[in-house]
């Protein structure tokens, strides 16, 4: 993938990057070149670069429809689907526009924040929809305005239904899809990437197919992009409508629109609205079974398969969009079976990257936000630049307040019951704090027979890489070393190793083992003498909540612990453990424990105490192993603590 | 010396850098954090914070004085003197002002460009001397401004030498070093460190011990930092002297000037300028030895030592200022003795860095000049920012041109006849100039018995580091593939290594390995199809004087080359290959052939057109093997493109 092309360039073609005939007076800044590591030209492109590119390389893709949920909890839920059906490679999602949901609003279910979610806090490509009917300009432009501010870059530009019965034609008004594409060329330029509908059967309110192939013509014509099909039942009505849109000069991508059956009312729904007729072999097919929802299922995804498989056979087919009506398993299955879904192990930086273009160059994260990146995102969303290279160069301290721990894209996906379940109903002491750690490290389930897949401070399960250090973690979690981040030190690996791999093939990456956890006073007192030996060896930063600060790093620099070497790059070196920005953690890190876990209790409760007594006296403690090439010391430092306690209890 | 400082901060204290409870929209821009790697503090103090932080670790230090040379070949001269001196570990050089010797000017012998050179292009801290006498406010504001353009920090400010006889005050002149003292700090600041002198006997022209005392003391308090004494023979008038100038309240840093005797003739003369006596008991062993140089060289080391040794032992003494008369070798044994010769082969970055204030972030330069810093820094001298961290980020392609290639600071220090002798009185053809690559590399005499010690592209003989490849090198300089740099693959040596170890200890250093040279076409075709085979581990540049441009380097970004791992820092790469920079340094690489070799013969001798062959046919070529864990195949690429040759050649 890297370090394939042959560049040849002549002197005189390369004038723009060389500078080594000017007078060298020029200011760096004026420098012409590209600045940015540029790791993965995906970050880098346009949508319809990234569309150009699979087509001319003949990787086929597949992009997902959403629609925005009606509740807060439902908006959750959908943004843990963005994240797993994200895994499996979507080229882009787009999310439709809903004009009875008020959908430009900040409401958490708006498409806006809907789309604003799955590019910034996702890092999702992302299509909204919008629709012009019943609209004014001044709303549209208001609605594109904020789309842009939000990092949002594609736009699906539609008419709408019309709020009445009878269509009527507004003077000077957006009538149709094409005013609406008209008006986003004129106002933004080159901005936005647009994409428009098309209608394999004929818009059904068009007087005819052929007139409707026309309107579409002048949507491209417009500006428009790209073309995204309604659903269709045959691969022949595809394959037709292309040959017909080229017919009359219709030469962008096209993409067929896949609509996977998956249970009878919601295809009787969705005919209804789109005005289609189901042919008379899928009747055949789903109305005997129509009472059983998973042999509806089971067929429509061999329905959904089949034409899929004609389609892209057929060579002229590069991309398959598909109508997922917010629901996983149908269109998951599809694209397993069509060898599409891609959960690439491999990871561009060892966090997920945010999609918004003002954080394309970003390529250095501290470690503390690793399991909470929706945080991270979140308390940065007001930096003009991010960090590039190295932590120190561009990085802001000014981190954004995080008082509101319900922001839904927070929000923990399981409620409060569950939660008492995992954590317990009622708390006997610190031990039983120590006990729900230390299930949330085995694996195994707690007293009362539930298992502890989340904490505070990780939503989700243990990481494949945390489980290299399950037995150590297990051990020190039960005397009372409560840890919340951790990774093992690696020396030099393949950048495709399957669990601590990333970044682009033919390079080696590095870590420095890292563990980060909270703890007594008691220990930290011994803890402290034991790190005396390990001066020259172990960073260490510890902290409590009211901002008292030991640490023996070097004038406040940032410690780099995640690196990699890749041919023909410079290095890269995407996690950092950096003493400013700690102090902004700390907080959000102690906040958790009363935020997420005091609060499940009645106030004045003695769990709810146990838990405000670790928050008020308990220490936040990260530690550094400087010596990568070397077994990880920091399990023996802790050994040498606990030793150097129980050597002063016995006196 | 790293990472040993524990710091403790209250949450209040640390308030500066911690932004973790503003709001969030404060622009990075504004990050009053420090933005550099501080690899070295030397690099980011002022000299008389460096004075105080080696007083407070105990570790004493010395100082060299020097005086501009008469000759641009003096001048030459001057300058290796200052790399191998400084390699000693000055904590500073100071270069008189010769007021006669149009000091201001930018002659190549003027105090002004010798103590230019001195900061920028060998990387020490430097006083420059000034005198006031006898020159106008506006001569000396000029001055001052040129020394702090240039990039110098520290003046040493005084009097200096009435022209007449007799002594003569003006009116609203500069009479005194006080006079220069105030108006330094009247017009500049702080920005400047500045230093005075002190007579330990008291100023021949003062009207007793105690009135020379109140001037030092009226010196000191207009605002010097720091007094560096007159030269003395009795280590009790130094210490005398600096116990009075305590009981009248100076407190800033007395530095002793030490003369070791160098000869007879020298001493007569700096006694009868400086009116003092030398004492009865030297001039007894003087005397009767008077015309034996080495005799008087060889008591003059033994008398320096021992009274360096009486100063150092008091415990108040914490640096020796020596007057070095321009010589080495009385001074470097004096130190050696001494121990304070400290030639630590341990490096900050693996080149020399600058002293320029605007270069102290500099940590980053491609990897083409490694053995051409000089001319490094003089092209790069217009840069208004430095590459940190990254070359991409901050690093400009405008490199000046190179056109004079006899600054004094790049010409070699070789003498043309010299030259001739190395490089070929009278040249056969290609064969011939493989012979003197191959001798360079060897260390063998050529066939007229004289070694090859210097190249156009290297002044220096081979470096240790190259010598590690001096067996391949050889064979493939016989062949005609011309190195000119290279170097081999290291895969996490410690940074105390002493042949690639780079940068504070506790680290871990790691190469890519490099080769460079020029070649013929036929070499480079069946390179080309050799590197084929190698296309994903091997990363080449390739290019002929007119600019025809072959590489496989994606996005033309740098490669880093060189990188180092340290406790508690972020990743330093200190050398890329840069395809952008590249092509400036290919016109530099070219022009060499021309300026230092071709030019030694006549213009149309068979000698000089068998050069200028070379220059106008051969390719200039750059390899590196990213696979730096593995064993480096730049070898293999090598023989592979022989081994194609042969077969060629046989069919």
């Amino acid at each position: 993938m890297v370090n394939e092309t042959q560049h040849t360039c002549s002197a005189s073609s390369s004038s723009k990057s060389d500078g080594g005939s000017s007078s060298g007076s020029e200011s760096s800044k004026d420098s012409s070149r590209c600045s940015t590591p540029v790791l993965d030209a995906d970050r880098h492109e346009r949508l319809r670069e990234k569309m150009r590119r699979r087509q001319e390389s003949g990787d086929k893709w597949f992009s997902l429809e959403f629609f925005p949920p009606r509740t807060a909890n439902a908006a959750v839920n959908l943004i843990s689907r963005f994240d797993r059906m994200g895994a499996g490679g979507p080229l882009f999602i787009d999310v439709t526009w809903h004009p009875a949901g008020d959908p430009g609003s900040d409401k958490e279910t708006s498409s806006m924040i809907i789309a604003n979610t799955a590019v910034n806090y996702c890092g999702l490509e992302t299509i909204l929809h919008m629709t012009c009917c019943n609209q004014t300009k001044d709303d549209i432009t208001g609605h594109l305005q904020k789309a842009k501010r939000l990092g949002l870059k594609n736009i699906m530009a539609l008419r709408g239904d019309p709020v009445g019965e009878e269509w009527e034609e507004e003077v000077d008004g957006f009538n149709y899809a094409v005013d609406l594409v008209k008006h986003i060329r004129n106002e933004f330029d080159d901005y936005f990437d647009i994409c428009v509908a098309g209608y394999p059967k004929g818009h059904p309110e068009a007087e005819s197919y052929e007139a409707d192939l026309r309107y579409l013509k002048e949507k491209v014509f417009a500006g428009a992009d790209f073309i995204i099909t309604q659903l269709f039942f045959r691969s022949e009505t595809f394959l037709k409508f292309m040959k017909d849109c080229q017919a009359i000069g219709i030469t962008c991508p096209i993409i067929p629109g896949i609509f996977p059956i998956q249970g009878y009312h919601s295809l009787r729904q969705l005919v209804k609205l789109s005005k289609l007729e189901v042919p008379q072999e899928i009747k055949d097919v789903i109305e005997p079974i129509k009472d059983n929802d998973a042999a509806i299922r089971n067929y429509g995804v061999e329905q959904a398969v089949s034409m899929c498989r004609e389609l892209l056979d057929s060579g002229v087919v590069h991309g398959l969009h598909f109508y997922t009506l917010n629901r996983e398993v149908a269109t998951t299955e599809v694209l397993k079976r069509l060898g599409l879904w891609t959960e690439d192990p491999r990871r561009p930086l060892p966090w997920a990257v945010s999609a918004h273009p003002k954080r394309r160059v970003e390529d250095v994260r501290p470690i503390f936000w690793a399991s909470r990146p929706k945080s991270y995102i979140y308390r940065t969303q007001e930096w003009d630049d991010f960090p590039n290279g190295r932590w120190g160069n561009s990085s802001s301290p000014a981190f954004g307040e995080l008082k509101d721990y319900y922001l839904f894209y927070l929000k923990s996906k399981s409620p409060r019951e569950e939660l008492l379940k995992m954590w317990g109903e009622e708390l006997t002491g610190e031990e039983s704090v120590f006990e729900v750690f230390t299930c949330y490290i085995t694996g195994e389930p707690n007293k009362n027979g539930h298992k502890v897949t989340c904490m505070p401070w990780n939503d989700d399960p243990l990481a494949t890489e945390t489980n290299l250090l399950k037995e150590q973690l297990e051990k020190v979690n039960r005397r009372g070393i409560l840890t919340i981040n951790s990774q093992p030190n690696i020396n030099g690996k393949p950048s495709t190793d399957p669990i601590v791999g990333w970044g682009p093939s033919g390079g080696y990456v590095f870590q420095k083992a890292y563990l980060e956890f909270f703890t007594s006073s008691e220990i930290v007192t011994a803890l402290l003498k034991v790190l005396k030996k390990y001066e020259l060896r172990v960073n260490y930063h510890i902290v409590n909540v009211k901002g008292q600060n030991i640490t023996n790093a070097p004038d406040l620099q940032p410690n780099a612990v995640t690196w990699g070497i890749f041919p023909g790059r410079e290095i890269i070196q995407p996690t950092v453990v950096d003493p400013v920005s700690f102090l902004s953690w700390k907080d959000e890190a102690f906040a958790l424990w009363i935020e997420q876990w005091a609060k499940l209790y009645e106030e004045e409760s003695p769990s709810r105490m146990i838990i405000q007594y670790i928050h008020d006296n308990y220490y936040l403690v990260n530690l550094v192993d400087n010596d990568f090439p070397l077994e990880n010391c920091l399990w023996q430092v802790v050994d040498d603590t606990f030793e150097l306690l129980n050597s002063q209890t016995q006196q």
